[in-house]
């Protein structure tokens, strides 16, 4: 059986390809403008998914652009009517359909404020891409899951491609231009994951509790994949920062509460791992995705991309996460494509 | 039976009228440094319940000041390195013992590059309080229970009073001398609620899921509340607000899934409403602090300072959380001063 869900996810590689290729002039030409507008400070705003999308800009643009970086909470405009300084900023509004109508609050309001301001999304039409300067598209055609999975993966491309056309010298570029091959792997590796020895699939869809974890780079990827699980499987599904963690939430950690990890190599490792172990000494059994530490049995842990600039890795390593969602959602008796409750675009204020 | 938790929770009034009064030069001297500096961008950084205080934080100085606010990721500093370029910033620090090295480590780095610092702590020796230009002390005492109770409520008493004192204009001043008052009161009411007819303790000590909501200035007590859940009863509870709500984990919402809303009179409460009677809807059954709404029962209602402006209101609201937390935890068998796993003190890097 398949799910519009598992075909979209299907769909990833040459969305990225398209996004690579067909984005190039709008990207070099919002970077342009981000370098050329001496930007002292960015602001990012996105909801649901998109929000993750944003924590993951976040860690970007800090470590590569050397730009203070944070999320915007929408109330502050769209409740509070706030006037903000905007002057020397740069906002960054990610929404796949465009049409969230605080997200577009705070573009017009940043933009009518002297901010430089930038839309990612996957309506050319839509209010978001109307209210932004520049527009940078996610080109993954119609995503006809609620959940979405294909315009997430395009979200964090397209971001990546404007910070590495703004700072060439990070090495993004060729980097970059092999992803769709590696997508395509970790479809398969992660499909093949899921049927293994040690499939997380079981216990993941058995525990009516779970923890998803990561840091740095990847807390985006834990914290996506956490509201997947929520959303298509009806898991109480937590995503968290291994450091988050360790201030409260590890004693959550048992037997019957598995745990995914998302763990990229380089300096971040060790920190997840610390993490990790704690909740190990507790009892819980964790599923790894990325480089897998000596700590993890085989079979447990998908391994994806040890070359990769880890700055890249959560465009790689949320997919098995995905294909993890759907299945789990499946097993559970639940239909991934349609979330009781949910539509697509939803239209807070 | 009595606990720490409990009994600090009672220290809370004299502490914060010790904050305000004790306090005063030194949060004058940061007001003064704070309107000097032209500041162009707020970056926020804590952990754990310190966290939840830069939550409110970021509220309090977009709405009062209009300087575009964010909240720092540490690993950004500790893992990756990178270097950010802080002029014209203001870092604000949360940490009850003022020994977090993350926190302590993006303080020095913004110090050093040129942002304008200040450290809100319990631990006037502390590393933080040596790290940072400026230093507001909560003057809480020892606080001898794990689970942080009255050092959250000095820390949101600290920053309100910093905010106050630079922008005098926006009539905080009256109604932070009345805190104390309004703090006793909570304490009272809050536990008479809480052994009333309609109290949400029994439903939240047999639920192993829960939601605690709100949105705008009360998402830091949501989130603070529903960590306070999970720490000292190892309950599952998540902490949204509900307009993220409503992007997705709405789906959780049942009839065994207790929901605790924070609802304050204002501008946000129509907002509130929405996601609760999607809520509601799904079956799940709602307890609110703070204004009541038509929708809501009676006895599940605790109403509190209805005349409070909004930007003070998590201030008072937070307590009865605090109260419910520790009851909750004994009624689960744990107990709440000494949550298994966790140290008073944690040291992420």
């Amino acid at each position: 059986m398949t799910t519009l869900m598992r075909d979209e996810i299907g769909e990833i590689p040459e969305i990225v390809e398209r996004v690579l290729r067909e984005g190039e002039p709008e990207t070099r030409e919002a970077a342009t403008a981000v370098t050329g507008a001496g930007v002292r400070f960015v602001s990012i705003v996105g909801r649901g998914t998109s929000d993750h999308a944003a924590v993951y800009a976040r860690y970007l643009v800090e470590t590569m652009l050397g730009i203070p970086t944070g999320l915007a909470a929408p109330s502050v405009h769209t409740a509070y009517g706030a006037r903000l300084d905007w002057r020397g900023g740069l906002v960054l509004s990610f929404s796949q359909s465009g049409e969230g109508p605080d997200v577009v609050a705070v573009t017009e309001a940043a933009r009518a404020g002297g901010a430089l301001t930038v839309a990612i999304t996957n309506e050319p039409a839509s209010p978001l891409a109307v209210a932004a300067e520049h527009v940078l598209l996610c080109r993954a055609g119609r995503e006809r899951a609620v959940a979405a999975s294909k315009t997430y993966v395009a979200q964090l491309v397209a971001v990546a491609a404007l910070v590495s056309a703004a700072a060439p010298d990070r090495g993004l570029e060729g980097p970059l231009h092999g992803l769709a091959r590696r997508l395509e792997t970790a479809i398969e590796a992660g499909a093949a994951w899921l049927d293994g020895g040690g499939s997380p699939v079981g216990a993941f869809a058995e525990a009516d509790r779970s923890l998803v974890v990561s840091r740095g780079f990847n807390l985006a990827t834990a914290l996506e994949i956490a509201l997947k699980l929520k959303e298509t499987g009806r898991s109480f599904a937590d995503g968290y920062s291994t450091a988050d963690l360790l201030h409260g939430p590890v004693v959550l950690a048992a037997s019957d509460v598995p745990i995914l990890a998302f763990r990229p190599p380089g300096p971040i490792a060790a920190s997840i791992d610390e993490g990790l172990d704690v909740a190990r000494r507790a009892g819980a059994r964790v599923w790894t995705v990325g480089s897998r530490s000596s700590r993890a049995p085989a079979g447990e842990a998908l391994e994806l991309g040890d070359d990769l600039p880890e700055a890249l890795t959560p465009i790689v390593y949320v997919v098995p996460g995905q294909l993890l969602a759907e299945r789990v959602a499946r097993e559970r008796g639940f239909d991934p494509d349609a979330p009781v409750g949910l539509s697509k675009v939803t239209r807070t204020r």
